[in-house]
């Protein structure tokens, strides 16, 4: 049985339309390679209250849960206390984070906001910044992550080795000029027919024409392929195009 | 006290990585701009059990909630069916909405996969599709709304008005070349000066650069202006740059 994931972005700017999240696609993706689905994600507030539920939640629903932002050295940087409260520990100023960050900034460059970013929940292990000092930390199935992209991805990387990797998760896709309408009964024939793999069917709507995407995953090879060739001539015999395929994983 | 919306995005192609969701934002955007915080936000994937307790535990605790996705005519499309089970109502063949779908597909175009997107809940009204006729509908505080972008932005500016707008909330922002580390201590004692207005504080790391944008939100526009001469005259005081600056809302 794979591992399953949570992800939970932590920041009022996603919330407030400001700034456009690109964590969760990248950890989506990441995990994805990594045999590990995705099974829900949660956007929410720099809020106690709501860091602390949400944690408790995913941590017992899932494997494992990554945050990411709010562990900066600002008065909204409140994930790493609220991390502890959910797991009712202490806060502790970490030694070893300490040195991290007095190494990143030398020439007593290190002001007493920088080092809050050093105060980490007692019992955690951390996480490795490759780029900017503040480590980050895992703290049972949780680990927490910065909300800068580049920073946050450097991290990941890091970690990959601490997670129980799954069977790799293969796609393939197909693109048609059919309408969903048109070809709903043929594809629903055909994931009964496999139903160890997970059909999606995701129409557009782009340059004035309509179209759907058709996206396959599982994680027998053999059976993506003989899908995948059943579902292109199902669309054939619909008078179909196929309009642009690949296949990856 | 402003209306609090939370937002349902359904679908395993954004939890698996391939696509990339661009709704939250576009939803997030366009409810802050009415003046409804947007509270929370969740993916989850096409599963009855998930949609259901999502809805009903975000339905309880907000004003209102949009979901996206899974309103189509394929196997995959189950939120309909889900929201009804949320809301113990059953699911019926919608007159209204099935004489929309004829009117959108003439010459018998319309196959019983299609007439599927007639089946809504018992007691809903209606949400007008401008652009590819199948409805969504709104049961109670609940706006159900499909997937394509295009075509849910065209739905969701037509409910606008069954919304209860609350004050615009404003934004300023400041972007500076300093380190968060230097400005946190200044930005929290502004933070403590104006404790309705929303100070946040994004570190960015670009080009081989760091700096921090500082986003500044609340209703009152006097206020915010004040707020935004102090902190550009704290940053300069502490040897800052203002890299760039604007004010909108």
């Amino acid at each position: 049985m794979s591992k399953r994931a949570a992800v939970i972005i932590i920041g009022n700017e996603i919330l407030s339309g400001r700034t456009q999240d690109i964590n969760l696609p990248f950890l989506a993706n990441r995990l994805s390679e990594l045999g590990i689905p995705l099974a829900e994600a949660r956007t929410i507030p720099d809020i106690e209250a709501v860091i602390v539920q949400t944690v408790n939640e995913l941590r017992a629903r899932f494997d494992y849960v990554f945050t990411t932002g709010g562990i900066g050295p600002t008065h909204d940087d409140i994930t790493s206390a609220s991390i502890a409260k959910a797991m009712s520990v202490e806060i502790e100023r970490n030694p070893m984070a300490q040195r991290l960050l007095e190494e990143y900034y030398p020439n007593k460059d290190i002001t007493d906001a920088r080092l809050k970013m050093a105060d980490i929940p007692v019992g955690a292990e951390l996480i490795y910044n490759p780029i900017s000092g503040a480590p980050g930390f895992q703290l049972q199935n949780v680990f927490v992550l910065p909300g800068v992209p580049k920073i946050m991805q450097a991290m990941f990387e890091g970690i990959t080795e601490r997670l129980v990797a799954g069977p790799a998760i293969l796609t393939s896709s197909i693109v048609t000029d059919l309408r969903e309408g048109k070809i709903a009964d043929g594809m629903s024939l055909l994931q009964e027919e496999y139903p160890s793999i997970s059909i999606g069917s995701y129409p557009f709507f782009k340059d004035r024409r309509f179209g759907v995407n058709i996206i396959m995953r599982g994680t027998d090879d053999g059976e993506l392929q003989e899908l995948t060739y059943a579902m292109k001539e199902m669309l054939k015999l619909l008078g179909g195009k196929i309009l642009d395929d690949d296949e990856d994983g």
